[in-house]
């Protein structure tokens, strides 16, 4: 068949033929050289890419293109009719984050390709190729022949040029991220979500994700055979999957590249592939450490729900605002606080009142309780998914936060382990997908809404992050991932190298609202979860989240005061970040310099193996003083031994000094250096 | 969030949760008792089934369920309401096929799951076990809460309980079945179409198709993760994937199973799931061998389009006629004999006339000519898969083929490597896919209208074959895979193991029209074919076709006349149809009795390797004798040797005799055994 095509083309379209078979080569490298970038198209006119480094494959010949509903899709018959390249070097300043400044330094290139037959469309591929990885994207514009996109299916592949180990989470249900992620040869992984993680036997680190996904479907990635992957966009509510107006650019392609793990844990490449702060002033966004009346729940000593069980009463919502100004916190989250729980309600989302609380409840007074005492009640709107009931209120239900003065708000897409529900253009229902056009579309809303009241967002079971915290600053964080609420329920709980694989994976795309801070450390039924105490502490650093969670109950803080100290110490907000050593789902260790003094914080866990690491203190400032406070395993400490075995210690330490950090099994080691 | 979603539910639904808990099990077994499948739901209330042989898990729990894009997905909170068995034992006659009479022996679970919660939704599944694998399908009853189906997506699962051997092609494209297995371990299978054939190590081989594919769309199966597979059906031309009114059921999920891969390729399960002939006396299909001018066009030296190439002459057209007659031939097929073809016509279907000859084409004078001489033309409609163009046309193209005695047609669909254009509800252009919804009724629109006017048809890049041929016996075949024409172009060839692994994949759907008989043996640039002349015989015995073609050009045919004549006798109706051997991409041997004789038939191909293969002639009539016609690879025979060199002779054989086949790498033998 593609033979007749070749043929048909030849008789049909010399000139065509004839350009396809004298295609120029575009091609573009990273500032250091070691990246590079050509595009090309084939005999059949299909565009295709390749990524090499350090002369050596990386991404083989691997297609762009589209398919649409309406119209013919646009994957043959191109040609390369322009192509522009430019330099960037700048530095932005972000309002919280890993850092405050960011360096965006990479080189573009914009391919021009046009069809060579019928209404010779017309789309561009951007190019952005920085030090650590590459972007690129389609823009598609203005032209006759295609107004309006109606996108059956994206056609981007990524095919691998060498076997690989791979840490992925399968695309198995529609809302779900909440799982452990697998370690697979390349050749063995399904159908997967991003980031996806790779490490070549060469050393060579590989991420795959996508960056400002805004107003678009987002993608997985099907392995369709061998080495070879391709985009699967989540399904729209009409045929097509994305529909667009022209002129418009797709989300950012990424691939990140690096010799380590460390490096891909340190790229901002995706934050510099979204747009620039679109709020104004986002002085009011603030990174806080929180506490909530959430885990009682977990353990089922509480309940969402009304009745003798309920959680969220003003009694105890008044006890925890207490304990948090008494110690610092800068917020108290409550479930349950609303009508809609009782009854079926992740089934039926419309039961869901975000106005009227429950009568044992009195918003009024919890949150003038807060006032008083500096601090912000974190609301709580869970939408079941039911995002189009969720809108009808969402401006009475963000006033009357705004008049409670509340500063963030979690939201919740918990459907059934299913679909959420949108209005189409039409105002009639549809079943949707939560990584959808349309929850896309949603989630900005959401986040837009709050930004004009002053309100953060944090949503749970949301869709991706794509880095578009930098483009909507008060969208902080996400509870998008297998959290600590696995191991209340212990079936499974998560693995002791949870975390330190989440660092190298989920962790790639921003900030996770993971809520450490376990003392209790253990399932509602008594299981150990695979901590020690000090591994707890190293979290608050390890697992970057700018609303920090301290998820444990009061009395089991003030059991531990020693241990609780770091937690009060320790920020939420970060001058600048380091990766200091990690392997992917084995260990990690961060150091983070606060963004408001000149202490610094590290946080080093391991997974079930008992490590010692080495690590040099070059990174405190030279010629300082440093009076470093060790939370450190102790030497019985192991998270099936003794899980709250803990030293506590205090010594002196300079940047010309380093450390052995002696991890136990499923351990950790917090330090707190504080500038003298 | 699934443990929220058990929480809640003990919460809100005691007694369906109480349900969940203590839900009875359904269960059948094969006629012979090996086969067991059971169906349960979890305690989520997913309904979910399983598969044994002889004790033995061959798919473990897989769920069963559909999401749709209007109400909320079917696939939890569901009991099982009913359940009922029944037993089935008959035997069918063929118009046509492998064998006269087909047994249909079978166990019948049919299970009623009912929602626990919401409208209380109700659908049927129903289990047909044999002894050689199990069908499933789901029905939907009438009922008020489910009257339109939209259905988003099909949840059906199959995993598999151990690693196997998998041989597979990708769902890489849109309309593509033309692919060269892959093999590889069950782990690395990525995107798979269907029919997919694993080896255990046990030696259990199992293969999964549908059956009765119409009003639907068509299933790949997506290798989520692990042995996990899951149905991935293609999109709609709206939301939905699949539109239906309730009561519906949805084609048959098949599993095959068999001790080895013998058993697969004379499996009658398929047949046995479609419904009766639906078109009454087809006494009118005729299964024939054919010529062709097509070859050329393949090597390039005849052109579709018009001008001094145009292959689909008046004169050369009457000349295979007489070629045809003289040899016993019943028809002559003719591509490119209609306007259209010159330009770009593979993407622009609109271009073909299916009424209109090219001036240097007297369809007249040649239907005469072909009805003087006893020799049907075999009618040709490439639509490039604009199906909505065809659709229009139809009645008059149908109506001119009928006129003119034209006794089959051979339509196609190239559609540019893409997709296909239909037309939606409200008669708007949609571009559709090959294999789904709307396809599907496109197909049977035209086999049930050319059905009217007693005409045969032969779709290329059609829709899979699921067994439909027993409900419309005028869809006599399909060119549906890898056929010969990859020959002719050489890039690449088809392997030398190609045949002997369609056998036991893409022919358990049904009959492949893949143009066997080729006496030059050389692709157009004159690289080798990876097959000896031998070989060439054995195909018109291996690979099932009632229109069967011999590819090469009258002149090889005619210079080659001993070999020839074995192409000249083998029928293409069977009245029984044996496989003595074989190992999947290895080697098979077919034995076949003539459905108009008492001659039988063999044919044996090898891959690369030389074999010598041990047949016992049992299948023969016992006591009676045979003149065996025997066309073996000689000594200096292999496809990289001397390829035509071949031994014709006789000898009298009878059932207690046993044969040696000797083939040469790349080659095979063919047997005619005269009743005598």
């Amino acid at each position: 068949m593609l033979q007749r095509f070749v043929l048909a083309l030849a008789l049909s379209l010399p000139s065509a033929a004839l350009v396809a078979q004298d295609a120029p080569a575009a091609r573009i490298a990273s500032p250091d050289g070691r990246i590079t970038v050509e595009v090309v198209t084939d005999h059949d006119g299909r565009a295709r890419y390749s990524i090499a480094r350090d002369g050596k494959p990386v991404i083989v010949s691997s297609q762009l293109g589209f398919l649409f509903t309406d119209v013919a899709k646009l994957d043959r018959n191109l040609r390369i009719a322009s192509q522009a390249t430019r330099s960037h070097d700048a530095t932005w300043e972000q309002p919280w984050g890993e850092r405050r400044h960011v360096r965006d330094h990479h080189n573009e290139l914009r391919v021009g390709l046009v069809e060579t037959n019928g209404d010779q469309r017309r789309f561009d591929v951007v190019f952005r190729v920085f030090d650590d990885g590459i972007g690129f994207r389609y823009v598609f514009p203005e032209q006759p022949a295609l107004r309006r996109l109606n996108i059956a299916e994206e056609l981007t592949e990524f095919t691998l040029a060498t076997d690989a180990t791979a840490w992925w989470i399968p695309a198995l249900e529609w809302n779900r991220k909440e799982y452990v992620y697998k370690r697979t040869a390349l050749a063995e992984v399904g159908f997967a979500q991003t980031p996806m993680t790779l490490r070549r036997d060469d050393g060579l680190h590989i991420a795959f994700h996508e960056a400002a996904l805004a107003d678009y479907s987002a993608m997985n990635l099907v392995r369709v055979e061998d080495r070879r992957f391709r985009a699967q966009l989540f399904p729209g509510t009409d045929a097509a999957k994305v529909e667009r107006d022209a002129p418009f650019a797709t989300p950012w392609r990424v691939v990140l590249l690096s010799d380590d793990a460390a490096g891909l844990a340190t790229s901002d490449l995706v934050l510099n592939l979204n747009e620039p702060n679109a709020l104004g002033d986002v002085s009011w966004v603030k990174p806080m450490k929180y506490l909530g009346i959430w885990w009682e729940m977990h353990l089922d000593t509480k309940s969402w729900g009304s009745g003798t069980k309920h959680g969220a009463t003003t009694e105890d919502t008044i006890r925890y605002i207490d304990f948090a100004a008494q110690h610092g916190f800068g917020g108290v989250l409550v479930e349950g606080w609303n009508i809609g729980w009782d009854g079926d309600w992740f089934a039926n989302g419309e039961e869901f009142s975000f106005t009227e609380a429950y009568p044992d409840f009195d918003i009024e007074k919890v949150t003038a309780h807060a006032r008083e005492r500096g601090v912000t009640l974190i609301g709580h709107h869970e939408t079941s998914g039911h995002a189009a009931h969720y809108e009808r209120q969402l401006p009475d239900a963000l006033d009357l936060y705004e008049r409670l003065g509340v500063a963030a708000i979690k939201t919740g897409y918990v459907a059934d382990g299913g679909q959420a529900k949108v209005r189409d253009d039409d105002g009639n229902l549809r079943y949707a997908w939560h990584e959808g056009q349309a929850m896309s579309r949603h989630h900005i809303k959401v986040v837009t809404e709050a930004a004009k009241r002053r309100i953060s967002i944090n949503p749970h079971e949301p869709i991706k992050d794509s880095g578009l915290r930098r483009t909507y600053p008060n969208w902080v964080t996400r509870e998008g991932a297998r959290g600590m609420e696995y191991n209340a329920w212990g079936q499974p709980p998560n693995p002791p190298g949870h975390e330190a694989t989440l660092v190298f994976t989920r962790m790639l795309d921003g900030p996770f609202d993971f809520t450490p801070g376990l003392f209790s450390m253990k399932s509602r039924h008594g299981d150990r979860v695979a901590t020690t105490l000090a591994k707890q502490l190293a979290l608050y650093v390890v697992l970057y989240s700018p609303l920090q969670m301290a998820i444990d109950l009061p009395e089991e803080y003030e059991a531990k005061p020693d241990a609780f100290r770091f937690i009060k110490d320790v920020p939420a907000d970060w001058e600048d970040s380091r990766v200091l050593n990690g392997e992917v789902g084995e260990f990690v260790t961060f150091a983070r310099k606060d963004r408001h003094s000149d202490d610094w914080y590290l946080g080093a866990v391991t997974d079930g193996e008992a490590r010692t690491l080495h690590v040099s203190l070059g990174f405190l400032d030279a010629g300082r003083r440093y009076t470093a406070q060790v939370y450190r395993d102790g030497p019985n400490a192991g998270w099936q031994a003794n899980q709250t075995d803990i030293v506590i210690e205090e010594r002196d330490v300079t940047s010309g000094d380093s450390l052995e950090l002696a991890l136990a099994p499923g351990g950790g080691q917090a330090i707190r250096f504080i500038a003298r």
